[in-house]
């Protein structure tokens, strides 16, 4: 059960309602009506008689038997799997489903919309309606921030910055020359806009070259905390609609990742590297400047890319091969050392 | 010699109260008494007769022949390789009675206890007696926060958090959905209790599943600079008493740390892992999600660790396996490429 | 073009000018004169008739041929390839010239001296004349800053901290035990000073080493937003005039960096070890403790440095060795494998 110091839970939600919002097919026991109020969400091993859960694997079968939820949300042929107590709720995606009650449950709770009288505001500002400005926030000249959203204590919106409606940012952020979208959520600490690492250099030393881009972000994205992203140099570094990143990732200038990436924790992408839709890097992730990952892609945890990647291709390794490949090659060197040791008997 | 402008000298300090406070035994050359007195540490090259230095590695013995330095926390079985005018504090384990010195030499000052004018308190928090909360701290509602602690300079203390007794929190930290022990030690831009990673995803894009864990943490912790420790999605995220963690580590949600764990700067780990007691990994190490690594295993630097890991056991490499196989297969390759370029002359 | 809510484009400059400023040896095709206007610096392919450009690397000699630029930085051996109509800024290092041109469009802007009434300086503190201090900043006793200086929002100088003349320091940063010297860049987020990670074990658990060092920073440095450089234990962390860190590195007590190396992005560095001059490390690279790394080192992405590096030698890979001996048993693998899998046929 969550913490009540901390988590409002806004149940309880009948079951009919939660197959309405949750997009799923209500099967009920006979013992069950409709009606019946689910009280909260629980994953399989905590879940107890006022709680919907969720299969969300099949490794969690032998769970899934033992569950004292009152209802699950599970895919159409792992049904009858389930105990015959347990209200089904049938989904093609059940953990999405999940997600859905999950937020109805929880939903994210913007503080009541107050001006801090320590926020310093320059005049020139524009603030939607409903926006709450916490303590210490410093905005700057010809800032405008949507309706709905909510800036946390010590964050700093530089000059010219754009916020679009329903923005959440978290304490401790610095934003400078960009312009965000609209439901966007930025954890504690993330930095954005700062000068890339850009120079030439000589035998004397190394001089800077002016990063005149921006960062543009698109819509629902979320930023996980202390995560930097620069901005660019000639051109933009773009975060298109959708994407999830991680915390303490790293985002060089010139960027252009496209929609609804995943970028796991403490990934670094180097400069002018694209991304397509839906490309997935795993944590400690790295790629190299100027490459073109393809929409699809996939690429394991600590690998190194230092080419193009095509659309679909799963990758591994260090430097980053196609992922079979790097399966074979470690199972081959196990191989060759045993033998090895064994000659050597 | 420590800079005066940064560093407050609590000494002199004699000779038996050394001996005594690190639990050593005091051997001493005709010339010294007891009541000698110390007035600093030092490094075995960097000490001189007015300081106590310690041979903490066999392979400092050319350095300790010709130290400076008037007395040496030393392991009994190399005392005879030290000069006969030094006086010797023996000790089964010179480096902890060295740093048990060092602590009275240089013990913690917490700045005197003042509230900032400028710190915004809200009026149903609990703060202790003798604590200090430096300018433009945040504290929300219900935080409880113990005595003598300190809260350093723009850091947030969101709605319900709780901190132990003597714990100390630096500059610029954001602390939400946290129950925090006694004498844990927080430096700046730490970010604790922000939403873990976790969504459900389709053709259409991301949903969030909502996090309703908090982050526990024991006694006795340090957490490095702009360290990440995310809360709970199903369950807590645990940090055990005596933990100690580097600067710019990702702890994912729902992750268990034993006790007294030594996590080195940028090690990841993902989701739901849980380490046993005494855990050691090394810099830039990963460990990805939903494993078990067992107490005292031993994890080398950039490793990646993709399956559970017995107690004691010794691993490296990318993927992780036991450490003296990633050793040979290392020696192997270098071996089958010299012969290959030799075949090829 | 920079977009003008974020950027103050200082030009325009005649070409005459920018051949002076850059120290270029000006071409000029046969209608335009020395006195001809230019209004922006851009890439090649986003130049227009107004702007000058650079032709950086041989490999975009293509995009050249097509540039719609009136002017680009150049090396004389390439001149022969650029379009008759283009008027060529002959330099022996063109990106220099171009760095030069871009800083000299786009300067720094300090923003106008002001100090915030918000800021809380203590009384013992000197502040510089024409120094720039935003709000919510907190300024401990006995710090000293320069003139023409800049501290932004919410940043925090502890107790004794000293800043040279014309140094930059963005939002939300700490800096602690630490001098630092002149024309430096400080990015947002950046931690300096916070103690080492050192401390002495045994079965009951750790115990801290007190760190008794600084962090001493020369002039010329930039550092990356979100960087962490720990003060020495019983030695100064020192950064050399003139290094350029990127985002997210991890550099620990006691290490050396000599003049002008350059890290990039999520390296960590760890204790005691010392770069000579003109290093480079790439991005997520690892360099254990206690190591030597000579002069012009060249230090690929993701290494894992587990060995002294000679100076000027490059080394890659985990652990790292010679870069060509890597890239051969990158090679050989492929090769192995390849031939394994026929066999397997």
């Amino acid at each position: 059960m969550a913490d009540e110091n901390f988590f409002y839970n806004q149940g309880p939600i009948s079951l009919a309602d939660i197959a309405t919002l949750s997009q799923s097919s209500l099967f009920l026991p006979a013992h069950l009506q409709p009606d019946e109020l689910i009280y909260d969400v629980a994953s399989l091993d905590e879940a107890d008689n006022k709680t919907i859960t969720v299969l969300n694997n099949a490794k969690y079968l032998p769970v899934l038997a033992k569950t004292q939820a009152k209802a699950c949300f599970i895919e159409e042929k792992y049904a009858s799997k389930a105990p015959k107590s347990l209200a089904l709720l049938i989904s093609a995606n059940p953990y999405k489903a999940y997600a859905l009650t999950g937020m109805a449950f929880y939903p994210q709770i913007k503080p009541q919309a107050v001006i801090a009288k320590n926020a310093t505001i320059d005049s020139s500002a524009v603030i939607g309606e409903n926006t709450n400005i916490e303590g210490n926030v410093v905005i700057g000249a010809n800032v405008k921030i949507g309706k709905n959203c909510h800036i946390g204590t010590n964050t700093v919106l530089d000059q010219g910055v754009v916020i679009g409606d329903h923005t959440y940012i978290s304490s401790n952020v610095s934003i400078s020359y960009a312009l965000i979208g609209k439901q966007v959520l930025i954890h504690p600490g993330v930095r954005i806009g700062q000068d890339g690492f850009g120079f030439a250099s000589d035998f004397f030393g190394h001089y800077k070259i002016p990063q005149l881009g921006r960062v543009l972000i698109g819509n629902n994205v979320e930023i996980g905390a202390n995560t930097c992203i620069d901005r660019g140099s000639s051109r933009d570094t773009v975060i298109s609609d959708g994407c999830m990143i991680d915390n303490l990732v790293q985002i060089a200038h010139n960027v252009v990742l496209g929609k609804n990436c995943v970028i796991v924790a403490q990934v670094g992408i180097a400069g002018s590297t694209t991304l397509g839709d839906f490309v997935v890097v795993g944590g400690q992730g790295g790629i190299a400047g100027h490459l073109a990952i393809g929409s699809g892609a996939k690429i394991a945890a600590q690998s190194g890319v230092i080419k193009d990647i095509q659309a679909m291709s799963e990758q591994g390794g260090y430097p980053a091969m196609p992922i079979k490949q790097w399966h074979r090659q470690t199972i081959m060197l196990k191989k060759i050392l045993k033998e090895q040791m064994k000659t050597n008997d």
